[in-house]
């Protein structure tokens, strides 16, 4: 047995996210059943982080053990004919057996991108978050520095977690303004469910000024879900890197 | 009874053409459904060109009559509610009974966009031609030119067409080279059956250097679809512009 490294590109956009599940389509699914057509073999893949229904990765990190005599190389190619056309591997290589995409990463690196010209937004419906509000991008840039370090990110948590550690260190936080899109670069030791999402709510509600850049300090504090923006939707999200 | 004429934005991925067919998704059957839901009557669409399965529009032009009291302005808004979000009424307003969106048309403006990078392609695989050959654009600029003015385009017309005047008029043909997107950005009084597809693929063969750029005239006089390019992909043609 030999471990394999995938790294892999999807449109998140007609997928139930990328965890397995019984009676919907998703990422993991659609990757192990093109394996199983491939070496007629049942195989369980493992992934650098589980992205959620209409999220995108343009490198999502996903590993699993085979004794196929298919060359570590040759995996990208061989795959992709038995994979969807919105799911491509783009590199596959050997790796150590006691490699972990998720305990090894050191961090990872999100985008989340919205658009906010009122033409073309047909066709960026699942790629960006469209928005034509007034923004005040300056302030959103402003807090953006206070999320930054070693938080207890509980007030930017899905409600409902079950987990236990809340901390996370946030290394880089910054919004590029290149019209007609804005897009925060976000990366970070690890998120939380839908933090991205709540971060990116909650900047959209300074942008429209109905929060203070500072205020963003004063949500990490109390630790309370209720009190940070809204989630926002999934399809400005990617997954752009995962470091080890 | 009063003319509504609308301007339709569509990603074509998912509909068998813009061409109203009884047992396929099309653009048409989709607005004429809408408009069936909104003010439940059965009324006819007209447009101004009828794009094929894959093929994208950021313009279309439609006109329908009714009697309805919905204000012409309000169309766009009203009927938004009841269609597909891949469909998009971006403006309606009362037009004169005897304007006609096809035979009123004085040229249209297509773009057929080529992607050059080999990333990100997963996301773009519906919205552009993705091609990474080594294209000699200079030669495909050159060759853009020999395509204006009015001749007879039979070579560049889909075998099978029934249509007897193939005299058309190209008013503009440019390759706009923005990396990395190449962009054909080209104006007629009217396309044949797959012109702009046929054109594209010839253009690719001079990109090529299989086909001197010159040899485009020697192509057009000889009016046989045999001796020009094969037929590039519906996905890189947009609908961008209807002049009346």
């Amino acid at each position: 047995m030999h471990r394999i490294k995938l790294i892999v590109e999807y449109d998140g956009s007609n997928y139930h996210g990328f965890q397995r599940q019984d009676n919907a389509h998703t990422v993991q699914g659609a990757i192990e059943k093109g394996i199983l057509k491939l070496i007629d073999k049942k195989i369980t893949i493992t992934s650098a982080g589980r992205t959620d229904t209409g999220v995108h990765a343009l490198a999502q990190v996903v590993t699993f053990d085979t004794d196929s005599k298919i060359p570590p190389d040759r995996w990208q190619y061989a795959l992709n004919n038995y994979l969807p056309y919105d799911i491509r591997i783009i590199n596959s290589e050997l790796t150590s057996s006691d490699f972990h995409p998720r305990y090894d990463a050191v961090s990872k690196i999100y985008n989340y991108k919205i658009y906010r010209h009122t033409k073309g937004t047909t066709f960026l419906r699942n790629y960006a978050l469209c928005n034509t509000d007034t923004l005040d991008v300056e302030a959103m840039q402003k807090a953006c520095t206070f999320l930054l370090g070693t938080h207890n990110f509980t007030s930017f948590c899905a409600s409902g977690s079950t987990i236990r550690n809340l901390e996370r260190n946030i290394i880089a936080c910054h919004l590029d303004d290149s019209w007609p899109f804005l897009t925060l670069i976000i990366e970070a030791n690890g998120f939380l469910r839908n933090m991205i999402r709540i971060i990116v709510g909650s900047l959209l509600e300074v942008g429209r000024k109905n929060i203070a850049p500072e205020k963003i300090n004063d949500i990490i504090k109390a630790e309370d879900r209720r009190v940070a923006g809204p989630t926002a939707g999934p399809q400005g999200l990617y997954m752009m890197e995962v470091k080890f």
